[in-house]
């Protein structure tokens, strides 16, 4: 049995990339990375996902991107933009853009690919809601296969790595249609990019209302996690 | 001016290349990442490095690198090799070695730069020494070049990025001279990999027995780090 390192917030999409690795018959080890202000209960739903989806094992890595700054995701004083029109979603680079997260991310599921002799890497990328930035496109992961190959033991000894990124070119709609006929529980998982919600999501910044356009669009109801907790 | 971010660990290598990029005339901003179990007092030759050798701005970066164990360097139950033969040395890949060590700390490094607007990264890798590290050869280098010119704005925009590793080819013995030159003080830095040192390095570990022969050979004594605390 293959094994693959998924990376794994806790949120829709990365949820429905683990359960895509675990179809395709990979023993799937799920890796969720905290970085700057990211909060518990993200941890806490991935968790969730990883039992419910039937990760093989699952790991917490902790990076402290506010070092850097830049980013509204890391940075407490610059706000999560909310309630943003529609258009403006996916267009140009937000202020929640983290600077060389997906570079960061794959760089830690590389680390443990490579204790767990593991080639496949999976990521929740996506080029349709995240068209602006520039590490969800597909040259990126490309190039991160590349420089994996060079960067190992295993890539000396001539394996080759590969990036799955199975959401790349689906829409939101598509991404929760998938989710649900891989029988992901999408109560579990958490989207918004609020850094203080409350006990439910904020509903309003980009995260949620991609998410919630997503469910419409799909014609089912968004249960959101708290409703079972 | 043209800004650059440097890995700085508070290693004789890593001040050098500071050194470096400084008398390259770079605005050199210096990056210390604290990963697994790495101590303290690495951390203060850090920051007293970045400020004799005149960095414009140092930050410190966390990063747990034991979740995916596999390293003498970030796992507590894997011992750190002492005394070995010269020749063994540089052979292979020895138990010190970090898995993706140096993707993460590039990727870190890129984070910054991105937000910084650097195109210039600079890092003290060596292949003399270190010659059975993957992520340490040129090929390696240059593939995070390119992926960092696919991974950022800056690069979508055209802009090209440069990993500068002065110190690749060198001999400790030429390091040691160079570092002289530049008009580091070597008293400051810290090499030694034991994770629980006394106040004084170990002399036993492979970095230790390095540095010894990289000061035998360039005829200098060596002051250790503590001599001057």
């Amino acid at each position: 049995m293959r094994r693959a390192v998924v990376l794994l917030s806790g949120g829709l999409d990365s949820a429905t990339t683990l359960a895509e690795a675990v179809s395709k018959g990979f023993e799937a080890h799920a890796l969720t990375v905290r970085y700057g202000q990211r909060h518990d209960i993200e941890i806490e739903c991935a968790k969730a996902v990883a039992r419910a989806v039937g990760a093989a094992s699952h790991r917490i890595a902790a990076v402290d991107l506010s070092f850097a700054g830049g980013s509204a995701l890391t940075d407490p004083s610059l706000p999560v933009p909310k309630s943003r029109p529609d258009d403006a979603i996916g267009a140009g680079i937000p202020p929640t853009y983290v600077p060389a997260r997906n570079t960061v991310l794959l760089s830690l599921a590389l680390a443990w690919a490579e204790v767990l002799e593991a080639r496949d890497l999976f990521i929740g990328a996506n080029v349709v809601d995240y068209g602006g930035y520039p590490d969800c496109r597909p040259a990126f992961l490309r190039s991160f296969e590349r420089l994996a190959g060079l960067a190992t033991r295993a890539g000396v000894e001539g394996a080759a790595f590969t990036v799955h990124a199975p959401l790349l070119l689906m829409t939101k709609a598509d991404i929760v249609r998938r989710a649900l006929d891989l029988g992901v529980d999408t109560s579990l998982t958490w989207s918004c990019y609020d850094p203080a919600p409350g006990p439910a999501p904020c509903g309003l910044c980009d995260a949620c209302l991609l998410r919630a356009r997503g469910f419409r669009e799909a014609g089912v109801p968004d249960a959101f996690s708290l409703a079972r907790r």
